[in-house]
Parts: C-alpha cells; sequence; structure tokens
C-alpha cells in the first residue's frame, strides 16, 4: 500500500510517500512546499493545493494521513496552519484520496514509543524505520513521513475517514 | 462592479453577491451552503470549494471579500472556521477572483457605523441598505452580504490582496 503523509503548514507544507508491504514500510519520496511569507493568503493557499495534487499524480497514493493541529497558547499561530490544512484536504478530496488524522502525539506514539519525542527522535526512527542512508529534512518532511508511517502501521481500516475525526469533534461545529 | 461576499463556516457558509453602481449597491443573490456534521471534514470542504466556484461561475463577480477569524475564548471554534475559510481561498483563486479580508468589526463599522453592532442591526442594514423587501436569512448570508457591501463601500483598490492582509499577519506564519 502507498501511503502519503502531510504536515500542513502555511509557510512550510511536509509531504512523504511510503510503500508499505508485509509491515516493512519503504521510502518513496518526501519534500517541503515553502510558500513566501510576501505572497497573498489565496496564492499561497493555492500553491499548496496545486503542488499536493501534483504529488498525488506522480504517486497514486492508495490513501493519505494528515498531522492534526496542535493548539499551543498562541492561537494565531494555529489559524494558518488550519488554512493550509483546509487547502490540503480540498486539494486531497478533489484528488479522490481518502485521508486519516492524527495528533501529533499519535504519531510520535506510533513511531517512537513515546507521545513525548522530541524532534530528533522522530527524524532518528524514521531514518531508522524507512532504512535511510540520511536524515530526511527539512523536520516538517520527517514528520510527514512520520504520520505516513503511522497510517501504514495503524492500518488503512482503523484510521480513514469517520473514525479518524472522532478526535477531532471540534470540526462539526461552524 | 460585481462582488462576492463570504461568512466562511464549516457547518454554514453564508454568501451573497451585491452590484455597486455609483454608489448604490443592489442584492443579485444570497445563500448559505451548509455541510452536515456527520460528514467526513475532507467532503465538507470540497462541497464548500465545489459550491462557491459554482457561484463564481454563474455570477462573475469581478472580485470578492470574506470575514476575518474572530478570536474568541473558545480556540476550537475557530480552528473549524479557519479549514473552511482555506477552502473558500483555494476555490477563488482557481476561480481567479481577488480577495479582500475584513474583520466582523470592519463589516459592522461599515454597513451599520458600530463595530459593535448585533446581528439583528446588520440584518436590518444589509435590508436597507439594498433596499430589499425582507430580512435575508440566514444570518450568514446576512453577514455575508454585509461583507460584500463593505468591499464594495471601501472600493477595490484600498482593499484588496496585500494591503488588506497587512492586518492578520498571524496568517504568515507557518
Amino acid at each position: 500500500m502507498v501511503v502519503m503523509g502531510i504536515d500542513p503548514g502555511l509557510a512550510n507544507t511536509g509531504w512523504g510517500i511510503v510503500e508499505e508491504r508485509r509491515g516493512e514500510c519503504r521510502c518513496r519520496a518526501y519534500g517541503c512546499i515553502h510558500t513566501a511569507a510576501d505572497t497573498d493568503l489565496p496564492a499561497r493557499l493555492r500553491k499548496i493545493a496545486d503542488e499536493l495534487t501534483g504529488i498525488v499524480g506522480r504517486f497514486h497514493p492508495q490513501s493519505a494521513a494528515i498531522e492534526g493541529i496542535y493548539f499551543g497558547a498562541n492561537v494565531r499561530s494555529a489559524i494558518p496552519t488550519a488554512h493550509a490544512r483546509g487547502a490540503a484536504l480540498v486539494a486531497l478530496s478533489f484528488a479522490g484520496v481518502e485521508v486519516g488524522e492524527y495528533t501529533p502525539m499519535q504519531i510520535k506514539q506510533a513511531v517512537v514509543g513515546t507521545g513525548a519525542a522530541d524532534k530528533h527522535q522522530v527524524t532518528y526512527m524514521v531514518r531508522s524505520l524507512l532504512h535511510l542512508d540520511h536524515d530526511p529534512k527539512p523536520d516538517h518532511a520527517a514528520d510527514a513521513l512520520a504520520c505516513a508511517i503511522c497510517h501504514a502501521n495503524l492500518g488503512r481500516t482503523e484510521a480513514l475517514s469517520r473514525g479518524a475525526y472522532t478526535q477531532g469533534k471540534g470540526d462539526s461545529r461552524s
């Protein structure tokens, strides 16, 4: 199964493509979509949607997984991430790819074994689990690969669509 | 000039089309895109993007205006609105419509004359300014029409693109 992982962000949206066979994950590709801060918001969101659509067309993932939004102390920083996430989800929906959703803690738990893992530990484990001979960079791409690994390991059945969204019930409100 | 106004929300996205001629605004159409809470998030966002694209194709607005997000006490409720807003902005960008952004306070100030106006006052003034013989309903549609009136009155030059986004600098962060 080919799985796409996405770590959404307005300035940097990480993406990763992982192929899972008999419990083993291999990396097919990864990267980061950068949008310039001096470009207007609609154009930045369009670039994210455009590039993700292109990546889906190139690798044909059977399913995708996207990282949830961490509600930190700074609300303002969560809003642009949610804008980018909306753009990404629209692109995936138009491309016909089903999407699972995981919290940052679930992803760390699945990849490192603890939800409190730091970025270095995530990168180290992604490198190890995917048998890479280098650290995947930037961090956004490593996080996207971790999200894809989490999704591949937990399995499509458990993670897709409705079940995956139960955790984010706030999303059902206007 | 034909202007489209949008009041984004995940469950209800209000829209309104206003035609401005020599300082007078007339209502061309308005409505509300509803998405069901038991549908998954990507499908809901896709519906918003799909329907807005259809409305642009029907009325050919020269420009659009979208309401900003109010950062209230409840962060969770702002996130789904930001998702919907991301979907709407992607649709408008793909449709080639430039978008201005206004805070709820700016819209109330422009339509009622005070940023502290309540929903009834906004609906009353929208009805009056557009010479309607009925109250535009639901509130989301009235708010979208108010947003379009605000944009038409303040003028394209002042409100579009970069200038309009200066107020929302938080959007430039990932």
